[in-house]
């Protein structure tokens, strides 16, 4: 390492601001050089995208400028999009440029995982962005100003793909958004179909058959027809091949089924299953001490050797973890284990409804929805404090 | 005639709502049968569609629901689309049923008018009704949310064709929404352009000279491309060619070019000129002694002999002409010839910004724009008294 140790923090996701946040906070005047490096200015709330992708919500709620989360005397911000990054030079290769590091941190965020589906990477939309969300808002409002002007039916037929944990809350928000486009575009609702295709004998895998089977009423209650048990075959231009060779015909099809990691860091040599790494019990990429994975590219067992899901909580929690480290690391102390703390779970189900298991307790409907609300909030406080709560908090 | 006549009014634009109110006041109980045809259960305001088309206002603030305007207890409303008329049959083919009658009022409004230009009808947006501005508005915005993810440059052109009233009138609002629609989705204005083509060698043909450079520079001030005396030689699914073999590859083309009258009159056997009647000095079809045609579908001539354009003024005149009328020929008695009386001329350039002549004088800019302002809710207060100014007026 040079005198001065330059770390760079690939991503601005949950774990690339908190382990930013929190090296600003523990390192010295002088100790370190930090560069957070991110495709876009801003940051964005990934567990609020299901709700401007219906249009039940603003984008500006879902998003925050970095500059507001980290103290830009402290690090340095680059706005690029990474393009490769090269472990034994121990460089990164950005779009419009180059950096070197000695401590890397890479927190790019997953991709959707299509699982070979034919059809689905080309013609589905996918959750994944703000401008992805804010693509599936306009396609699905599109469909209705079209339908006005030429009547096709299937431009009124959505088919959501996956009723894992962003399938079923994307589909409730779109359940509670289409009988208002209907009254805007003077669209009959009994012309409306709104499909949610599972291929898992169940919804919501992990979580609680009591809550499963709330959460499926919900969804029945608002009139999602539900195919659970019922694979996608084919996505096409216009709907999707299910089970047992139906034609659901459909302009719109938005795709949740699966998360993989990002293809960056397979590109980069890292080993990995479905594009994840499985890093060492101190975030660290197999045989890099100065490389650190986090976040949807990070694989973590549980103590029953089975991989948790790649979640918010999960890159927070490595966040803090990856700070701490990197500063134990440039000290030259010994790293400390990362533990998951799995805190809970919530699901929201649409205006006012959810489910949740919070330290074993379940719970359902409106007090679910308002802890739903609280840890949003929670969120919002600890990365921008009472100003970013006001400013983005919804409290209703 | 029976008994009782049976008066039928097909459309429920400026003409036909203006001779259906008229009627309610002039006829005595039991004097007639008056029916009101439409496609929609709401009349629009035709003059204001730019806006809602451009996305500068809410399309609620262009429609009213038809039931507020009429008494339904003088007049049958009848939902309908009308697909044929039948003169001597003295008929009227809807699509769910047929309506004799004993004196028609065909107010069914004008057709966009492509002189011909290959594709124009095929991949042009227009502005015509609540549907098809609704639909410019969503493939704008669409455009910008594409645009995002493909980042194809195309998306970000936006051809108007023609410069006439309702040309300029929507370039301006659109230039006024797309820094907008740049700020809201992150795009960087320098990529948009907007271009507005006018085969004739002025715009606003008509306006006076001073006017219309005024008009002009405020359009440039706002960044639009003027191509004036420039032809579109052809529409494409993405873009035009025009004047000299010049292709702009653009995603939206708006065409705003003209007017012909509607094609049911046509198929009516009714002698047309570019689609409109020249009707007789008492509104009527010729041949036809019960049969008043108004609106669009109607040609009138000036003093010099040429036709006037058709426009909401000329309509509303017409209707207040045909309603009396209608009295005095069921009543045995002889018409009053119809006179256009010229009030003035009001073009809207978007925020705080218009041309006008009234009464021979010319305004312009903010003062214009007032006028403006003051000609819309004069119109709302004709057909609607002060609640429907209080409801839908835009003062600010």
């Amino acid at each position: 390492m040079s005198s001065i140790p330059k770390i760079v923090i690939l991503g601005a996701g949950y774990g690339g601001i908190l382990t930013a946040q929190r090296l600003q906070k523990e390192l010295n005047y002088n100790e370190a050089d930090v560069t957070l490096v991110n495709r876009h200015d801003y940051h964005y709330i990934t567990t609020h995208l299901h709700m401007p992708a219906a249009g039940t919500d603003s984008i500006e709620h879902a998003r925050v400028p970095i500059s507001k989360l980290i103290d830009e005397f402290k690090i340095d911000l680059v706005k690029s999009a990474v393009k490769d990054i090269r472990p034994h030079e121990k460089k990164v290769i950005l779009e419009d440029g180059t950096l070197s590091y000695d401590v890397l941190v890479v927190g790019l965020g997953g991709e959707p995982e299509t699982f070979g589906i034919p059809g689905m990477r080309e013609h589905a939309l996918t959750i994944r962005s703000i401008n992805s969300v804010r693509l599936i808002r306009e396609h699905i409002e599109y469909q209705f100003a079209c339908y006005k002007n030429d009547s096709k039916a299937s431009r009124m037929n959505f088919v959501v793909g996956g009723a894992g944990f962003s399938g079923v809350e994307f589909v409730s928000e779109l359940a509670d958004r289409l009988p208002r486009l209907c009254k805007e575009f003077d669209v009959d609702p009994g012309v409306v179909h709104l499909y949610n295709v599972e291929a898992a004998p169940t919804a919501l895998p992990g979580f609680d058959k009591e809550l499963v089977d709330y959460a499926m009423k919900v969804l029945k209650d608002k009139g999602v027809s539900l195919r659970i048990g019922v694979p996608i075959k084919e996505c096409l231009p216009e709907g999707v091949i299910i089970g047992d060779g139906e034609h659901i015909e459909a302009s719109t099809v938005v795709w949740t089924g699966g998360i993989r990691g990002n293809r960056l860091v397979e590109q980069a040599g890292f080993e990995v299953t479905r594009g994840r790494v499985a890093v060492d019990e101190y975030l660290r990429a197999p045989g890099f001490d100065n490389i650190f994975i986090i976040g949807d590219s990070s694989l973590i067992l549980s103590a029953e050797g089975r991989p948790y899901p790649p979640t918010a909580q999960m890159a927070m929690q490595q966040g803090v973890n990856c700070a701490k480290n990197i500063s134990l690391l440039i000290r030259g102390k010994s790293l400390e284990k990362f533990r998951f703390n799995h805190k809970g779970t919530v699901a929201s189900l649409g205006k006012g409804e959810a489910i949740a298991v919070v330290n074993g307790k379940k719970w359902k409907g409106w007090k679910a929805a308002q802890l739903k609300k609280a840890v949003d909030i929670r969120y919002l406080y600890k990365i921008g404090g009472i100003p970013l709560v006001i400013q983005k908090g919804r409290f209703f």
